[in-house]
């Protein structure tokens, strides 16, 4: 037993041969009852089969099982694409003896691969024959590509007299973008929430943990996070302050598995949060943090632990908003690095490369043109980023 | 003597110890009459204090001299960058016995560190004894950062009459894209241009050439291209046929010299010619190019040789154009790798493999959307781009 568990939902994981060295590839959750169902998908135009399925099937709100294989996009292979994913969510629903429309399909690898569905089918009774209430962090680890360890969390809330229980499975991106790669969350919760409420919570939670650790809500292919709510608790979110609390622990739990999406991302040795304050605008706050969190020269000179702030305030100015960089001020934690456009000093630059050599630290950019602010969660970029991206199919 | 001569101007180069180990940091190039004078500027917000001064200057549109230093951007340093860029010009002026006004300076290197304008002071009586006719290429050595190699480059051509030539120097950027790091171009001819000509005709070869390598005319806060047409070889650009004989070889200079920056970029090992056909507009086949030419993911396969298409797909798809991921070709020079929107197998994965491991080749995605197109040069992203980024300034 571990403490991922969750009334009324068992999950596993097994090794399918999708992916080399009889590692974990295939992944299962189920409810024993019909859970409401949430989803939240890429916006990128190129869609993946399971994706297509997944959005069809969200509109009756409800479900009972979500099914994962890595090693294989399943996306860009034509029409056998759906009828892949159909094959494997049929043979799952005939195993589980409930219909096909109520399983969930999602798949992350590589793009263009066709599914090898009979490898699927061969290892489906060993799958539903391994499904177990503390089975989630096998399922976890069914969904890893290049994470380097699974990613799981859950939480505990109380509602109407009830307590309830969180669970969270999340896969990572190629670097912490999800556009870049497929990143792939599956919740499960025990608490009672009306798909209609549920829907608008997630989207909710999403935008303020996924979405701050991406660019423009640019997407992968395969991007999916999924949530079940089963009720089997009879913790009912009903009332504005049970709903608030629920919204708060899901989000929290969104935003630790965001941050541990990069904290393990390909090659990553640094988290920094990059937060851009006194912005004219709201979009104007978010365009200079894009700017700031996605430049090579920034995040390169983060890997170097070198304090080149020249690069951060270039940044900021080609990131197409109006500045004054005679304005801008720029800290590195409590360190500040800039004061009106015009570097601190050497003194400070000592300092500051103390922070840099923190694994986890703060970059704060004050444009003193506004009220506006915005933060991105960003990495630096390794030369193991580029080792493990240039040779990903061999 | 070298090729590289142009009637009446004189060129130089000299170590001023703004760089380390007696490298050349500090550039002249002099026109012995008043030359018409044109520009091209970065577009960032944050602009170093030399181009501003250029800004300034360029109004009259005529010149007599070029100072550039490289060690030092004299960016983002306050009221300091003013003085000390016309302290420089001040000294170069009373050396030259002209007037301040006509003296276009630039500079590149690291932001935020104060111009040490003593060092440059000290070196200029022999950076105007060492002027010679071909000393082009030790300005082009001077200007140098990260380059490993002088970028210098010259054209031939005749109007009313008469022979004129065309010198171009120019330096790199971190990678590519000129918005990363400064990119300096200096231009001579001894044709006769009128300065209400140079300029569109400069800004016409830029658009064809250093834009072709950019994204969203993003520059750094140094970017330059200056021309100086002096007239002193009596070929008078007047008639349409010459502009247009002109205006061909300034472009292909200018675009000789913007693939030999791609080329010799940041741990550049392949150089890529995205072009994109096909699409339903100018911007949207823009759009796409960009956001293939500029994914990490593209790039780091392209330095492994890995003939992934579907992360050059999932580019497109997030590059936020209306397309039919079920209509796109992919081409690796001849090779096509995807016939609407689906692989063509292992044999042509092969021959593609083939394509990747040349030094320069082209990547075509027809969206079979529409006519328009658009295309850009990229670079690979290899381990070398992390590790010459990561300690740049050390």
């Amino acid at each position: 037993m571990n403490e991922y568990t969750v009334n009324g939902f068992s999950a596993s994981g097994v090794a399918a041969g999708l992916k080399k060295n009889n590692r974990l590839d295939l992944g299962l959750i189920t409810s024993d009852v019909p859970a409401a169902v949430a989803g939240v998908f890429t916006k990128n135009r190129v869609q993946a089969a399971p994706v297509r399925i997944c959005r069809e099937r969200i509109a009756a709100g409800s479900g009972i099982a979500f099914v994962a294989n890595s090693g294989c996009a399943n996306c860009c292979v034509g029409d056998d694409g759906l009828r892949n994913a159909r094959v494997v969510t049929g043979q799952i629903a005939q195993a589980l003896g409930i219909s096909e429309e109520n399983i969930f399909p999602a798949s992350t690898g590589v793009i263009g691969m066709p599914l090898n569905t009979r490898k699927i089918v061969d290892a489906i009774p060993g799958l539903t024959a391994a499904l177990r209430s503390d089975g989630f962090l096998d399922f976890a680890r069914a969904i890893m590509t290049t994470d380097t360890v699974p990613k799981i969390s859950s939480a505990a809330g109380a509602a109407a007299g009830r307590q309830y229980r969180i669970v969270g499975v999340a896969k990572g991106a190629g670097m912490i973008r999800p556009d870049m790669a497929t990143m792939l969350c599956f919740v499960c919760t025990d608490a009672a929430v009306a798909a209609a409420d549920l829907q608008p919570m997630l989207a909710n939670a999403v935008d303020r943990s996924f979405n701050r650790i991406t660019i423009d809500g640019d997407t992968s292919t395969n991007d999916t996070v999924l949530v079940m709510a089963n009720g089997r608790s009879d913790a009912k979110i009903e009332s504005d302050e049970d709903r608030s609390e629920f919204q708060s622990l899901l989000t929290g739990l969104l935003q630790k598995l965001a941050r541990e999406l990069v904290a393990d991302g390909e090659g990553v040795t640094k988290v920094v949060d990059i937060q851009v304050r006194g912005a004219a605008g709201r979009d104007d706050a978010e365009r200079v943090a894009d700017a700031v969190a996605h430049s090579p020269l920034v995040k390169t000179a983060l890997f170097g632990a070198d304090a080149n702030w020249g690069r951060i305030i270039a940044a900021a100015g080609r990131a197409g908003v109006e500045l004054d960089p005679d304005r801008i001020d720029i800290f590195f934690d409590d360190v500040q690095m800039v004061r009106r456009g015009v570097g601190c000093g050497d003194d400070t630059e000592q300092r500051a490369s103390q922070v840099l050599k923190k694994p986890s630290f703060t970059i704060v950019l004050d444009l003193h043109q506004g009220k506006h602010q915005a933060s991105l969660l960003t990495c630096d970029f390794s030369i193991d980023y580029v080792k493990i991206n240039a040779d990903y199919r061999s």
